[in-house]
């Protein structure tokens, strides 16, 4: 692969007959260095494979899906491509959350572009990952550059049904493990939304699942994975809420709820495979 | 299950149909609080299930190899469990390297009883890993107590060889990502056993792989797994020398090297599960 000057691949390992690679790049966007993860299966090496995008959760990075889930596995059985974005703008000149709290500001973007300062400068994530590094990934990666697939967790979850409700032309399906499905209503989300989005709660809704679910354009294959004993299910998660926008929608949405598994990599790791293979079936019938 | 008093659960995911939980507990060999991780797989609900151990490299701790490998998975299948201690003492009236180094010292503890002062007073886990732990992990654990298997990655391949070549009637078979076959002739070993063991090589060579392959009373099956591009193959760990002293040995080993894999978690994950089901066909044999 050729790639640009502004695009340096930082590792590179071997990893079920493919590839792990992270990479470093200038986001325009985002005016920053950003890093991001790409597992490349091997079928990659005969021609362009599937991608899925995995958006995660609050005060990760590319990294902790890529070394804790074991996805990589099934990537390779099913021949798709994982691309793994970071969580936020980084690097010292851009703004954090004066706290440092670790719900919000660097390793907390909610894949939400901010319109308030001094947010709106760097915090531009939704675009970031449905424009500005699918574009990228496309122009210099082996893949294919019609519909993508996209999942996350919890954050990313939510990052992800937003995503892909807003772009339903850009992506073949889409899940989430333990998703924030209704961050105006909880209080991860009205604290985020608040400072990058500002007071009006119609702006938020345009990065709210429930708000968005019956306004789809297109009703996307949409898997929803919940473990049962996750400590912030009731507070902050809320998949009743969920259910009850797909039944008032009739969006028929597969919500699988797994008994006794919470909120850890543990429960990912467990139920990622189902997770691909749905992706693999819907990006193959396109 | 009960725990005695000095025994404590410090966390409990569910994970594969079974539950990886880890915790503390007051070593008196080691005199030090310790950690160690177990999984116990779904079959471990209807009764006692075979144990596999896995002892880790330098700088870890029992959790890299938990949330990295991908192990869960193939030990739910195979109905073992995997048990998992700290790669050497611990806490902070524990003696570190002076300069704290990432090769001696806390989490370098090579699997030996060191004889030498001030290492001396803590540093003992090669009876740590093959008589307290599992003198623990059989009293309170629904484990099989007869043969057990163990396995390690590079300092914890060492110790896993070295383990069960000197306890051939303890264990049903062993096994090895990348080992240091040979610590007597490399400068990671030389540096450990020289200020844990003292400057007589004798006493250094009831640590060393290739000194005891020839010695070991019983041909326990054993299987290595070596990565081709690791980049410490050639100065540190000698796959060479353990090929050489199993041929004079008449020493049946299975060595297997893997084109284009290094010395990463990503190489481990990729062929865990063939390791699991070489220990479990000869636990399941016992």
């Amino acid at each position: 692969m050729q790639l640009p000057e502004n695009l340096t691949e930082v590792s590179s390992h071997a990893c079920f007959g493919g590839v792990q690679k992270r990479y470093q790049h200038t986001s325009t966007l985002l005016d920053c260095e950003m890093h991001f993860s790409v597992y490349l299966p091997p079928a990659a090496i005969e021609g362009p494979v599937p991608v899925i995008y995995w958006l995660s959760g609050l005060t990760c990075t590319d990294e902790n899906f890529v070394q804790k889930a074991g996805a990589q596995r099934y990537a390779a059985e099913h021949g798709v491509a994982l691309v793994v974005p970071d969580t936020s703008p980084r690097g010292e000149h851009v703004q954090d959350d004066v706290e440092g709290a670790w719900d919000f500001g660097k390793g907390a973007g909610f894949y939400v572009n901010a319109t308030e300062r001094p947010w709106v400068h760097h915090y531009q994530m939704f675009d970031y990952v449905s424009r500005e590094l699918p574009d990228l990934i496309n122009a210099h990666f082996p893949v294919k550059t019609e519909r993508s697939s996209i999942m996350g967790h919890s954050m990313g979850g939510h990052g992800a049904l937003v995503v892909a409700l807003r772009n339903t032309d850009h992506y073949a399906s889409v899940s989430a493990f333990a998703p924030i499905v209704a961050p105006s209503e909880v209080p991860w989300g009205q604290k985020a939304f608040t400072q990058y989005l500002g007071e009006n709660r119609d702006d938020w809704a345009e990065y709210d699942t429930v708000h968005l679910i019956g306004r789809a354009e297109y009703q996307l294959p949409m898997l929803v994975d919940q473990g049962l004993a996750d400590s912030f299910m009731e507070e902050q998660l809320r998949p009743d809420l969920l259910e009850a926008a797909c039944n008032d929608a009739e969006y028929p949405i597969t919500l699988k709820r797994r008994e006794g598994y919470d909120h850890s990599y543990f429960y990912i790791a467990t139920f990622i495979e189902e997770h691909i293979a749905f992706h693999a079936r819907h990006l193959s019938a396109e």
